[in-house]
């Protein structure tokens, strides 16, 4: 057995053992190995909970299981565990006091490597009990940005959750979702065939141990880990008391942009949108644009690929909001576009050739549509 | 002839050679008063344009015509010119530089003395092109500041400006129409109704004298006293570039809030609002609630006079969205307050009996009701 194995069943004893986020014993981990991690835990150093726990070792039937589902156990020896800043290090490298932890491992369905998925990567989350507008905006603007090559992350939940996957798969992006239980289990059930899809084009994964049932503290939990992978959270609709504000809250904490889509004053749906955007916890955006401008005020995260929103920055006012009004997938009538710009139509006709020209537009028999970039 | 007569007759001459605000003229004539402010008009202090214009003296035609219409012309000698803080005046009381101009005068039609109408007052304004969404939204906002004693100023267009005024009037509510032509012409003359019946109510106004006609610089310049007549100005609905959000830089300017009401992001006449949102030019409101406490927030420019809305600062949460729930006209059942809240049934029906006691409503066999307060 090689020190990456050892140190490999050590992870997934640990995520088994702790059940959840656990600062101190994460700390520790990172900084003296899982395995030192582990005596210590057995010693007691860590707690009555975790000692009384500590016998229960699966991590070797824990990691066959994941690999006969065609998973595997990702963990912060691997290239591929994401760059997230769930933990502060110091000028030396040693992780500092912080109140967030990072997960000890994760336990991932899925063929892409997680770094490469969660590179250029937006959380979309909302409120189970979505409207059918707060489903149309969330898959505008989802199809958008993965059209865009943005991995969509959320939480596979019905309503806004499931709108943003759906959307993602929907226009053959990428999108990953992060379950509160093993990820063996379909959750809600509901999902299974989405959940299915999702790990086919993207990742399904959980910090929870195979076999994990779900429970409330681990949604809190969960939400962390969706408000760590992406570069901003959006918070499509979310009634006055919301789980989502929740995710906003780690995404304060983990100094990612917190963006809310703001609906009719008059939808229970929206309040907690509302209300975030009004008391200065999120930044009011309308479209997947402004998603990218939010990010990119923040600070650069792409991998230097090209992307179609820096480029369309070019483009004139007429352009911009024709363009907006293309569909990610479909095509559309300059009538349309016109309605939809609420631009003249003399103007969307102006408009059209230069967005082909440029590269950004293309008509076939059936109207006019967006092209797609890498 | 008295003096204030002799300065009245001077006051509307200005504002019919002025034909709208001029900045100069209007500081000399506070300064230094009209008559002398019309001798130096004359010999061409205030340039060739007003000079050329000098010998249409029409002012004693003028009140006689506004005079017979039921109206009359209030000018900075009345007690009831408002308090409007268009000009800046230094520690001696001179008026000070500044790039917005008061009016020379106002004609008024209308019973109730200006600045009484204005002491509390919010402007409402949006697009000509409103939605049902935005007519609606606009109903309840203003029926609800109107039933709170808020008089509503707007400019009696087509689409917000009207059905502001309208839910004004449904709940007997005071409002101020401000046009941008004389007060002879009912304009725009689909609302030769509308402006009747503001007027039994409120009243109109124009800084312009009688006959004076629409032109497009004239809205402009309306808007400036639309946002100077409101302790703030609302916008409800706006497409990208819209009217509205002239009337929101005057409000700047005027250091007044500027609010903006979110709705749909598919919607185009609600794209001018989330901009303003977005770039921090507003600030987000959803109720008449959350427009009383923007202004409560700028310093205190009620009277005294008890409002509803800071006695329910008191409220609980639930109380509070109870009490938002209820109708400003009409009554509802608890089921539908229910749906309208978000909240569980039996919170709604423990949080009635609560609301009633406190005097915010009350029940027939209709349903439940708010109750007005002075």
């Amino acid at each position: 057995m090689t020190d990456h194995d050892r140190r490999k069943l050590a992870w997934a004893y640990l995520s088994r053992v702790a059940q959840g986020p656990h600062r101190e014993l994460a700390d520790f981990a990172v900084h003296a190995g899982p395995e030192a991690a582990r005596i210590e835990l057995e010693r007691g150093r860590f707690g009555e909970r975790l000692q009384v726990r500590a016998h229960i070792d699966t991590a070797a039937a824990d990691l066959d299981l994941i690999s006969a589902l065609g998973g595997r156990l990702i963990t912060p020896d691997d290239d591929e565990w994401p760059a997230w800043q769930l933990l502060s290090f110091d000028g030396a490298g040693m992780p500092t006091a912080s109140d967030q932890s990072a997960p000890f491992a994760l336990w991932v369905l899925g063929g892409i490597s997680l770094d490469e998925l969660c590179e250029r990567s937006v959380a979309v989350v909302g409120t189970r009990a979505a409207t059918a507008y707060g489903e149309h905006v969330t898959a505008e603007m989802s199809g958008d940005l993965a059209v865009d090559g943005w991995t969509i992350v959320s939480g596979a939940a019905f309503g806004i959750d499931a709108a943003a996957h759906r959307a993602a798969l929907g226009v053959g992006g990428a999108t990953v979702a992060v379950l509160a239980c093993g990820i063996d289990r379909a959750y809600p059930s509901g999902h299974a065939r989405l959940l299915g899809r999702i790990k086919e084009s993207g990742a399904v994964i959980s910090e929870y141990a195979p076999g994990t049932t779900p429970a409330k503290h681990r949604f809190l939990a969960r939400n962390r880990l969706v408000a760590g992978l992406g570069s901003a959270v959006v918070v499509v609709e979310a009634g006055w008391r919301s789980g989502a504000r929740n995710t906003a809250a780690w995404a304060h904490k983990l100094g990612r942009p917190v963006l809310a889509v703001p609906g009719p004053v008059t939808s229970a749906s929206s309040k907690g949108c509302h209300r975030m955007i009004r008391e200065g916890e999120a930044r009011l955006v309308a479209n997947a644009h402004d998603i990218v401008a939010e990010i990119g005020t923040i600070g650069d995260v792409g991998d230097g690929r090209p992307s179609m929103f820096r480029d369309i920055d070019a483009l004139s006012e007429s352009a911009l909001l024709v363009y907006e009004a293309l569909p990610a997938s479909g095509s559309v009538s300059p009538v349309e576009l016109s309605e939809r710009s609420a631009l003249p139509l003399v103007k969307v006709r102006s408009v059209l050739p230069l967005l082909e020209l440029e590269g950004f537009a293309a008509s076939d028999e059936t109207g006019w549509f967006r092209l797609a970039r890498a």
